[in-house]
């Protein structure tokens, strides 16, 4: 068994231990969070930390790294008020990546990593055309961790649209089927299988399988 | 299209609204946290929001919901003011989903839904025998969601245990070769394919494959 305390994590080389330890919490959510500056210039990069805050009201959180450099998602969420987060999919999962890249903010990044800026209705803030989800965001309120100034970014869901037919009888989705990657670390991307959907489960009671 | 706005979600069934906002974010990390009570009786319950928040120093965060009723591992990572995550594998995913039952706190819930409780060294808190990503953590800071009462609680990693070999030469950790699973919305486990892990990219470079 390899061991590594504290001290030895903190002991190792940069790269190595941001591998290491931006990978170990498992296969993270991948999606692509769309902004707009002042300026009218269109944003788009690539985020694995989309958490769910609550159903009813709908809410959706995110960590964004502290503010020590340029955060053109967080200038522009903030100035605006509004953002999209929008599901990769496995047919896009390499121009995604391309999004982490730092470009600067003269012009719409949609056009230089080939994505489709896609505007729905009076939605400020264009959408990915590509992504088989996509929700609308409005800003509501941001925590900064004293730890390490990275900040959670908290926004209430305003629109959804999916597909037709994506949404099972009983509001569940079957991510496999909406072609959704799973992104590890900072680098890698992943496909999925489901394994299985299991009931609500209440104690002594046996797992049931909830068929397709 | 599916289209929903706000007023839409609100209006749905609440299951239905259950189902499907906590899926739509996409695959989420799988995760066992353990806690121990004052009184010495061990809990470990199923949770989808571990999020990266640091690797230098190493940190993580989860979101833990409302305090409206009892909860176990809140308690017990307060008054102890240590917990472990790990990482369920696809060999426990059943019994992973077993631990999401509202059990009472008389007895481990290991022993419950026979999932190996195991000490390593001197840390205070069991870890999941059957897991291969075992994390040791301190509890650092919490954060309440004004908006519904969520709390983001986050953690410093004390240590990490891993099987011999799992971590590659630049600190990648192959998590489809860790039995790893990603989670769905509440019920659904999922097993991962590998699409591609991509170079870090600057602007305008074409991305590079980084082979195995």
């Amino acid at each position: 068994m390899i061991k590594l305390n504290h001290s030895e994590i903190l002991a190792l080389e940069k790269y190595y231990r941001a591998n290491l330890i931006n990978k170990i919490a498992g296969y993270k959510t991948g999606n692509l969070i769309a902004t707009k500056s002042k300026e009218e210039i269109s944003n788009v990069a690539v985020f694995n930390s989309v958490v769910h805050i609550g159903a009813n009201p709908p809410y959706l959180g995110f960590m964004m790294r502290p503010l020590t450099v340029e955060r053109q998602t967080y200038d522009n969420l903030k100035s605006l008020g509004f953002y999209t987060i929008n599901g990769i999919t496995t047919q896009i999962a390499e121009k995604a990546h391309a999004c982490s890249a730092k470009y600067d903010n003269k012009t719409s990044e949609f056009d230089t990593v080939c994505i489709t800026e896609q505007y729905i209705g009076d939605f400020p803030v264009p959408f990915v055309g590509e992504s088989n989800i996509k929700i609308g965001l409005s800003f509501l309120e941001q925590h900064e961790i004293k730890a390490n100034g990275t900040i959670l970014i908290i926004g209430k869901i305003e629109n959804i649209y999916l597909p037709d037919n994506a949404i099972k009888e009983d509001g569940d989705l079957e991510l496999e089927n909406l072609d959704s990657v799973a992104i590890g670390g900072l680098d890698t991307y992943y496909k999925a299988e489901k394994i299985a959907r299991y009931e609500y489960v209440r104690p002594h009671q046996k797992i049931k399988i909830i068929p397709d």
